[in-house]
């Protein structure tokens, strides 16, 4: 692995914050979620903090829980161009669905974002798991292994018509020309899901194409992030269980002809930050809707199916509760991560539900201590950096950045300073100069 | 018809200009066509004459013309999107197309930029003609009639959609909740090309809904603009057609049950300005790409199939020539409005070369000439503002703006300030509360 000189840090900004509760215990109204300001506001200290990029997670579709907080409303691509638009430096990181986008008009409006915002789109592909989702684009939802079959054909139609323009590459157009036509090559692909010929009417942008993320734990997920993922969204709630993570995606990436040196695993944080570990416990118990430590473990025992009569919060816990099931729908990397980190470590319900909310890897204590977890995984290798998720918006994410942040960069693990145009440079990604892992299908 | 106070204005702003040829004969360079800034500074010139939105046309695909301007490249919803974030008060009116972007998508992603820029958006629906742009989505090109009865079920779908969500509709939510439950209302639409359960998860807009414009001349088109058009982009080229085709709209809109005064027609106009007549006689040989009068006359025998060598430029021309086809393809607009040209007015070709450029209304001449000509229809009733297309950028523009804007407002037919914070009260449109129009089906 080449030297790694700093860890990556996205964050995100998703509605009221990661928590469910998250708007009852928070600065702000009960209505800016939907409103445009807060956004900026929310970009804007997260640029304070030098963060790379602000991160949104989608669901096209309206939930029906008025009591929890709404995570997905605004489009995410049209909100972050409007982002990228006011806030400079900073990357952006929509979620964007690979089942109910076509090709050519994402490939386009991704490019047109990318190009505009000088290098700053991360472009996170999604399979989108939910009837609901299904219900809003007449169609019944497809099994995971079509869905990702799909996203696998999308990813390399929109890579390749990405590619697909470059008016001025040649040089110096011809006089009585605009551009050069040996620029423009159609890509006349024709696949199981797609036909597309291209070539794309919006030219090759200043990282090559945007960098690809992407999520999902399943076995399709991995294979999409081994063929095309260059960061990696994911829950990892045991260390160990990161380094096992890394291993299988660089080697599966190796197996497809990549360099395993060119993909950064982000997994997501959820820190809960207070001047004491113990005040920290407490805002925990809050934010997660618990109220107590008794509230958390009622969650943890009904989320797990588990009979509240006679669980034992202090015995240790079954890995195999939560072992995969084939008929499950949902996004497979929850319960997977939860699973792993039993089997790596003996844990009681006490212990396991404050390590880990929302089924990401959660982190309670001091701003020191915050800062010394992240280090401590960071500097074993086993992760080039955090998708932080502040339980509450704004509240979290300014203690994060105004007393985690300082510390990362007085230990030298955090640039002080946005010093590279690009997310692609500054994540360290090599430039794309052609479709990579579209060939090897 | 009620009192009406000042004309509208909107302004094109594709690329390099208006003209195809206008690339030559600018202030630019040729890579500012794919520049954010250029845009930028367009929609600035724009907002300095108060104009009342910006707008794009749009081709989802490459254009190969290597001499002629590009004039579609950056994808108009992200660009005008930034656009938004970047100048205040203008409106934006991009160009969508009903048939290669779902109902759901669009919708939200609409929704999401009106209620991001206050109320600024301008929904220009298309429904794409073109085999080059069907090719790259994967599907034959629909004969005329079906993208047509897609597009009026899409509008139906979309309208819907944005009145969908209402979190605060019935004022605050009661305790424990965010928002209110009854705002949400499914639309379980079944349609003959969509099926859309709803409700849409973003919320009813500053607008209501964005204002929906709608260009194309053929019946199908027109039929698309009485059931759910509010401004109408079209090429009207003598006076008389104008009043004609005014009258067509609002009577079938009225058949529709609408209020025939809740529609503003604003067709394009060509402005070529300079400091004589003469001089702008010149210009408008240069910006065509004839270079001189016989060019201009020579492009003009190409473009309607006439023999060259027996052609007469000064023998009045038979409106017949331009009679619209059975299998004719593209819209039908252009040939269309040169026959009705050549109808109401008998024309020679030397004469009927300067009033049209690229399909529309040419007005050659000084400023007072064209602030005249635009005044003279305005007054009488027969419009209700331009969409001015000027042939170079920013070149034309600009004179535009500190040439002719000023003369307009001393006449106090157009305003010296933006006094209203969104499109639709601009346009005096009616404020929407329910989905009009989709129930005439």
């Amino acid at each position: 692995m080449t030297e790694r000189q700093r860890l990556n840090l996205n964050v995100g900004i998703n509605s009221t914050g990661y928590s469910a509760h998250s708007w009852r215990y928070r600065t702000g109204t009960k209505r800016d979620f939907i409103d445009y300001d807060y956004y900026v506001k929310l970009t804007r200290i997260a640029h304070r903090g030098r963060l790379d990029a602000v991160f949104l997670s989608d669901h096209p579709a309206l939930s029906f829980d008025t009591e929890g907080r709404s995570a997905h409303a605004l489009d995410p691509l049209i909100l972050m161009t409007a982002l990228a638009a006011s806030v400079p430096d900073i990357g952006i990181m929509p979620t964007l669905s690979s089942s109910y986008n076509t090709p050519y008009n994402l490939a386009r409006r991704a490019a047109t974002l990318d190009l505009i915002s000088g290098g700053r789109l991360i472009f996170n592909v999604v399979s989108s798991f939910n009837p609901a989702i299904a219900a809003n684009f007449g169609e019944p939802l497809q099994p995971r292994e079509v869905r990702y079959r799909k996203a696998n054909e999308f990813l390399d139609v929109v890579k390749r018509l990405w590619l697909s323009w470059d008016p001025f590459g040649a040089g110096d157009p011809e006089s009585g020309h605009l551009w050069n036509r040996e620029g423009a090559v159609p890509i006349d692909h024709e696949g199981e899901f797609f036909t597309v010929a291209g070539p794309l009417n919006v030219p090759r942008g200043p990282q090559g194409h945007p960098v690809i993320a992407q999520a999902g734990a399943s076995e399709g997920g991995i294979d999409l992030a081994a063929r095309h993922g260059e960061i990696i969204y994911c829950s990892l709630l045991s260390l160990a269980a990161a380094h096992a993570f890394g291993d299988k995606i660089r080697s599966r990436a190796s197996r497809y002809g990549r360099d395993p040196d060119a993909i950064r695993i982000v997994p997501a944080l959820v820190p809960i930050i207070a001047n004491s570990e113990a005040e920290a416990l407490r805002r925990h118990e809050q934010l997660s809707g618990g109220e107590t430590e008794e509230g958390l473990l009622a969650r943890f025992a009904r989320n797990a199916g588990l009979d509240l009569a006679t669980f034992d919060p202090d015995a240790p816990l079954d890995p195999d509760l939560f072992a995969p099931r084939d008929d499950q729908r949902g996004p497979v990397g929850f319960t997977q991560a939860l699973r792993e980190l039993l089997t790596y470590e003996t844990l009681t319900a006490r212990q396991a539900v404050r390590r880990v909310e929302g089924g990401h890897r959660l982190v309670i204590g001091t701003a020191e201590q915050v800062a010394d977890a992240m280090i401590a995984w960071w500097e074993s290798g086993a992760v080039d950096g955090y998708t932080i998720q502040p339980p509450s918006l704004p509240d979290d994410l300014e203690r994060f950045v105004d007393e985690v942040v300082p510390i990362l960069q007085a230990r030298n693990v955090f640039p002080r300073e946005y010093d590279t145009r690009t997310v692609r440079e500054r994540y360290g990604l090599p430039f794309p100069t052609s479709a990579s892992g579209t060939s090897a299908r």
